[in-house]
C-alpha cells in the first residue's frame, strides 16, 4: 500500500512553497518512495482532521495502519534504515534535527511571526514595536551566526546529506525568502546546495502544482 | 566510564528549576544511570563551550567519545533500547517529542519571552504592547487546549510513561509556574503525575543543590 501524505485542500498565495508538507515530499523524493496526496480543509478545519492531528496542522502521514503527525517525527520515521539516517550517525543526525526544529526555528519563528504581522495582521496579529522586533532579530541572528561554521567548510551538517539537512534547509528557506540571510553567505550557499538536488526540485514542482490545481478547482466551482 | 552531564557553573535565581539539564537529570534518574556533572561558565561563555555546543547552550552529554547537544536528541539517545522508548511505539513517541519541542514550545516560548521581558528587560529585551502579548497568549492557549484531551483520559501521552512525557512535562512546567494553566486542569494534573515520580524528585533535588553549591562557592571566593 503506498504512503499517503495529507496536506491542505487550498491555501492563499503567501505560505505556498513553505507549507510543511514540502519537507515530507522532499524526503519521499530522495528515497524514491511513491506516495499519494490526500487533503483536509484549511478553512475551517474539520473534526476528522483534528482527530488525526490534535493541533489541526499538516502534514500527516498514513503508512498502512500508522497515522503520524509532526514533520520532524515523519522525517525520522521515513529516514530510518536508509542512507539519510545511518545508524552509526543516528545520535549526531538527531542532534541536528533538534537544532533545526528546537533551536533555530523557535528563534526564527519568534521574529517571523512579528515580521509577518506587519504585512498580514489578519493572520499574525497586531504589529509589535520596532524595538521588540529588533530584539527578536538579534536573537535569531546570533543563532544563525553560530550555525554558519557548521556548513561553511563542508557541504552538509554531518558527513553526508541526511534527514537533518532536510529539516535545517526547510527551516532556513523561509528566512532567505524574507531576505535576512544576506550576512550569512554560507547559509545561503547551503540552501542552494539543498534546493538544487533533483529530489527537492521534483518535490517543489509537485507542491506548487497542488495549489494551482486547487485554484482551478475553486475557479471551476465558483 | 560514567556519563557526564554539562551544565552552567552558576545562574541567577530566575531560571533555576527550569534549566534544560533538568530533563536530562530526570531521564538519567528514571533509567538509574549514574552520571557526573561538569560545568561551563554562563557569563561569559567560553570558547571551549562553543566548540562543544555552537549555540552556547546547555545541556551537553559526554558518553565515552560521543559529545551530544540538544536536549531532545540527548533524551532520544538515552531512551533508546529502554522501556522509555519501546521500539513498537518509537514513531508515536517521537511524534509527541516533536509535539512538545516543535509545536508547544515555539508557541509558549513566543509568549514567554515577551512576558518575561515585562519583568526582566535586561535579559529578554523591550516589553511588547499588551495586544501583541495577548495574541501570543491566544496562540499558545489554542495549542494547550488541543493538547489537553491527550492526557485527560489517560496518564501519559502514549500507553506508558515515555521519554515524550519527560519532554512534554518539562515544556509545560514553566507555564504552570507562570500561572497560565488554570484553564487547563488536565495539563496541571499531568504535570503533577510527572513531578511526583521519585526520579523527578531526585533530579530536582540535585539540580537545585547544584545552584546552591555554586552560590556558596561564589560567596567563599568573594
Amino acid at each position: 500500500m503506498p504512503l499517503t501524505l495529507v496536506t491542505y485542500d487550498w491555501l492563499p498565495e503567501f505560505p505556498r512553497g513553505f507549507v510543511r508538507d514540502m519537507r515530507v515530499r522532499w524526503i519521499l523524493e530522495e528515497l524514491g518512495r511513491p506516495y499519494r496526496v490526500d487533503t483536509v480543509p484549511a478553512f475551517p478545519k474539520s473534526a476528522e482532521h483534528c482527530r488525526m492531528q490534535p493541533f489541526g496542522q499538516v502534514p500527516i502521514l498514513h503508512d498502512g495502519k500508522l497515522t503520524l503527525f509532526e514533520s520532524g517525527a515523519i522525517l525520522l520515521y521515513l529516514a530510518n534504515d536508509t542512507p539519510l539516517l545511518p545508524d552509526v550517525r543516528r545520535a549526531e543526525i538527531t542532534q541536528w534535527m533538534f537544532a533545526a526544529l528546537n533551536t533555530i526555528e523557535p528563534a526564527s519563528g519568534h521574529w517571523l511571526i512579528m515580521k509577518l504581522a506587519e504585512r498580514m495582521p489578519e493572520f499574525f496579529g497586531p504589529a509589535a514595536d520596532a524595538g521588540v522586533i529588533d530584539h527578536a532579530r538579534q536573537g535569531m541572528d546570533t543563532r544563525l551566526a553560530a550555525l554558519e561554521p557548521a556548513v561553511a567548510e563542508k557541504d552538509w551538517l554531518t558527513d553526508s546529506f541526511s534527514v537533518a539537512d532536510i529539516a535545517m534547509i526547510e527551516t532556513l528557506r523561509v528566512l532567505d525568502a524574507e531576505d535576512v540571510l544576506t550576512d550569512h553567505p554560507a547559509l545561503r550557499a547551503y540552501i542552494r546546495r539543498g534546493t538544487s538536488r533533483p529530489a527537492f526540485v521534483r518535490a517543489m514542482e509537485d507542491h506548487m502544482a497542488h495549489w494551482l490545481a486547487a485554484d482551478e478547482e475553486r475557479a471551476g466551482a465558483a
